[in-house]
């Protein structure tokens, strides 16, 4: 697993697109066992006004209705560490494994990634870091929405 | 908490008004602190051809963007144990406690609730239980589809 997968590289678009839109720049990307695109979106919270459109829901939906088996040893890849809605996205559908772009900026399910057996990857991308940098600096109160946390206080 | 809540009744209602539609009958309500409705909504896979939009998703989508203060002191009434997706979008928003209608159809994310602090409530509706029984004995594939499960190689 590395920045170079096709599926990183298409959630890393999707983040950027994102951030174009003037969006909270997180996208994600869903690849099966064989390495086919099964579907791809970005978090479209400001975008649709939506409270549960994240990157890796948008992904899901995109991807459309499948059957269990499409989703195993399918990879979720996404630019930041899922959330916990995410997080039990993943793990209602089982996909094997969870490539991230980073966790500097938030920390999701990992652990529980981890107990429940889905490998996790941290890529440590810096670009990743960036958009998340910028955009919380601009926005911070649209990014706390996101996480369903209280703005902090300093900002 | 008990059958008697509105919010319960409004998680119902949708959960039979799902079942009109031909979909697969789970219904949500999320209420505030105050007893107000913030939003509510059944499983729409069967009518909007979609992966994510389970009852509780559906509810958090209707109930809108807001922030992170709304959610405290909420209830999640929804007619079936949440699965992982919706647990982790629980746990995301921070409700307060989920009450449930049933859950001898599915058990999702009760354990992981309760290890986080979320109060749990059973409420063993019966008419919750016919709704998916019904649903399930005459489209097992769609139901198992929806729990990311392989259908049951007896149906």
């Amino acid at each position: 697993m590395s920045e170079h997968d096709a599926g990183f590289k298409a959630a890393l678009e999707e983040a950027k697109q994102g951030a174009k839109e003037g969006g909270i720049p997180i996208g994600a990307c869903l690849v099966d066992k064989d390495g086919k695109i099964l579907g791809q979106g970005h978090n479209m919270r400001l975008q649709k006004d939506s409270a549960t459109l994240h990157a890796e829901i948008s992904t899901l939906e995109n991807a459309g209705r499948l059957p269990a088996s499409a989703y195993k040893g399918a990879t979720m890849y996404t630019t930041l560490s899922p959330c916990q809605m995410c997080t039990g996205a993943c793990l209602l559908y089982k996909v094997s494994r969870v490539v991230m772009g980073e966790n500097n900026t938030f920390v999701g399910g990992d652990e529980l990634l981890k107990q429940r057996g889905v490998e996790v990857v941290n890529l440590k991308n810096a670009e990743c870091e960036g958009l998340m940098k910028k955009f919380i600096d601009d926005h911070p109160e649209d990014w706390y929405e996101d996480i369903g946390d209280a703005p902090k206080k300093s900002q």
